[in-house]
């Protein structure tokens, strides 16, 4: 799977329902600034864009979030496998805010290689 | 299930990459007016919102479009099964525009119960 990227507000916003105007159009043309730069970066064909808006809908860390995943033909064998990939990636931003949670980050090179390639890209 | 609702933009546009920035903003803006009313009016606790951009994310009608779905704890019972609900209701709104397609609507006294309540509720 391409990476994964999540998009939030800077101010620190449980529901996406509560965001103001000017923060919600901020962060879907940002979303779709990255959106189009992903795709393009990983030579991929779609995108899947969703909001788990509130615990109800999958939400487990509560600051607004948008995911942001490039897609291309086969990627999953069927295409609702994208939405438990998705929840990986909640439990992952969930562990990763909970510091009494032990887990294994991956390598400093690894991350730092990504972060380099992605601010080049986005910046 | 709630009421699952599509909101797409007047023009006809493919890709949600190929929106105007005026679009994006409206686009989502409406689809927070349209989730808050959904979610209050149903007695829900979340939403689920996303946008399959492209046939590789899922997209079967080449109109942008976002499910706004409003959920409740226990509606379903894993929650990626929304997704799952997401495709078959892509597959009613293909089915709806394919004209040489026989499907049996529901009826005229049906969809205008729900369209009348929705209206009150939205305008």
């Amino acid at each position: 799977m391409f990476s994964h990227v999540l998009i939030c507000p800077k101010r620190e916003v449980k529901r996406f329902l509560d965001l103001t105007a000017e923060e919600t159009s901020d962060l879907w043309l940002t979303a779709q600034k990255v959106g189009r730069q992903l795709e393009s970066y990983h030579k991929a064909s779609s995108l899947t864009l969703a909001i788990q808006d509130g615990p109800q809908a999958g939400q487990t860390v509560p600051h607004v979030h948008i995911h942001v995943v490039p897609r291309k033909g086969g990627d999953f064998e069927k295409n609702d496998e994208i939405y438990d990939a998705m929840d990986e990636k909640e439990k992952e931003l969930k562990e990763k805010l909970d510091l009494d949670k032990e887990r294994k980050d991956r390598s400093a090179e690894e991350m730092s290689q990504e972060a380099e390639e992605y601010r080049k890209l986005f910046l």
